[in-house]
């Protein structure tokens, strides 16, 4: 097996978000992809994250592989890659280790332990959305840090017109409002709103580091999906469990 | 009452600069100018500051108002504005809270309670001072950073020919020397030397973010007046008491 | 003595970088240069520096003069510098003060007071390398760094085509190379290896502040000298103890 990647940051910059909510991973290599799905430990949210093969400068495998690493030593090391590096990667079997060769003015290879995991496959859970909204993922971003600012939890609350996002403290609340336009676009029937943990949002919201777009899915009461793709690249989804309101 | 500033980073840098002096104030709102007069816990600054209505683009007020706030909560939220928001304030008496609109890509809003405070006035001391120095807030700054590598006070001295900063700790001791000219402004009649906190005068020369000039006013053994202003738009003053020689 | 630096940045770095190493220190001052040489508490490491007369636009001394000072307290007043400064010395035996004055918009005078230190003579040890590389300093810096993420120490390896830097830790570890090329110039004869300690190697691998370029020798199980010059300005040389490898 042989895997090189010209734009390393598509796996730097993942695998440091990932680092933020998930210990040890699981990483599937087939034909068509490196996939990582993986919850957190608190079983709060779902990460499924697709690394395409036409991602890749060079992308052989013999035979599809499962390897199990720490995303703390994997993170720690892909944070050494430099702006025009090249990244390749390898499993050694025999020695049982990831083979991490950064190329630039010189050759950089780091062997990371390959770890046991149980192999229990993680399930997805079937969910179905009637609303969606696509925007700029900068300004989820903002939204989720602004409501950050007083409050623990993020209600968003969707109409025809627009979306918004809520959140109350003690002494203050905040609000965001999305009007539909050309930069959000609103498909719903219904009128829904469900809270999420701030906490988990900031994390998952990083993703903007990934795509400027964001796809927002979600239902009353119901688990979030947000999804960041680069096409032909990447897609890197997350799955939140709502935070069911007390009143 | 409707308020729309066009430079949010006026009010922005100056609670920023208030927040690390007093906790809770308040907030005088008049015709003429949005007022903050208030002390720090320990009694030894007086904060002094105006931000008149020729600063904003909309400036509707009914009638005079007077609210009280937790600077830290205000200081949070105008952290989130963004470069070219534009800022706008409003009272809801009914629900007791300032209403804080930022608007530039998406329009966020924030509702900060107002808090009860003593309506006690605070006493604004009449001062005389016969000595004046106009000179570059950066210069300043520089200064009190330099002999605050050596002292925890600073003694300000002024003949008719130069403004001297010292400081002499233990080990080591610093002095700054500006003599007069086109940048260095002097009038003063006697010699004068007067002491005060490092630690203090390390938060009042942040006022050099609103304004490139300070004026300085201080006397032997007497309160320090440091003023940052912008014409037409802001004033920013301090009173600083000082530190009476042991020797 | 009246000396007087236009590119203080070669003091204040060495002094930045000394003082990760060494507490106090003594400084000598003759006609050709001003010297530090010093051991770090543990005697792990040995620095000599030298900063040579002509990198001064001022060079004046009646007669060789030791002094002592604390590098901490030098080196809090050498980072105040900026960036157009120049920067003179003098010593005032009669207050038992360095004399530290920056020049630019404003002149700041810093007086730091001598220390007494044992006036024993720091031993150079004569070593003998038969072995020689001379490449990037950064190159060197990245490499140490990376050898970092994964272990303590690092093995230097050398031989006629190329030089390794390979560190182990429990779960990963990490090799670079550095092939013989123009920015890689090789000299030895024999094969060689030795282990020193990453925490060491990261503090003096800063010396790439002060040159681009590094000469690096070393020897089996034997000390490591790196070597920082600037032709007629400053020569900054590091001796590292080994780590002798316990298998």
């Amino acid at each position: 097996m042989k895997l090189t990647l010209a734009e390393p940051r598509l796996l730097k910059d993942t695998i440091s978000i990932l680092n933020e909510l998930v210990n040890d991973v699981q990483i599937k290599i087939d034909n068509d992809k490196i996939e990582i799905v993986a919850t957190d430990p608190a079983n709060v949210v779902l990460v499924v994250f697709k690394l395409l093969s036409s991602a890749f400068i060079e992308y052989q495998i013999d035979s599809p592989e499962k390897i199990s690493v720490s995303l703390d030593n994997l993170n720690q090391i892909l944070r050494r890659l430099k702006g025009n590096d090249t990244l390749s990667l390898e499993v050694d079997r025999k020695k049982n280790k990831l083979i991490v060769k950064m190329s630039g003015d010189s050759t950089r290879t780091f062997n990371l332990s390959l770890i046991d995991m149980d192999e229990r496959e993680q399930h997805i859970p079937e969910l179905e959305f009637k609303s969606k909204v696509v925007t700029n993922s900068k300004m989820l971003e903002d939204a989720i840090e602004d409501v950050g600012i007083v409050a623990e939890s993020a209600a968003l609350i969707l109409n025809k017109d627009k979306m918004s996002i809520k959140g109350a403290g003690n002494l203050s609340n905040a609000h965001i409002e999305f009007p539909k336009s050309d930069d959000v676009q609103i498909k719903t029937d219904d009128n829904i709103e469900a809270k999420y943990s701030i906490e988990y949002l900031k994390k998952l919201i990083k993703g903007g580091k990934l795509s400027d777009e964001v796809t927002i899915q979600w239902n009353n009461d119901y688990p979030l999906k947000l999804e960041y793709n680069l096409v032909d690249k990447l897609a890197l989804s997350f799955v939140l469990a709502p935070r069911i309101s007390e009143d």
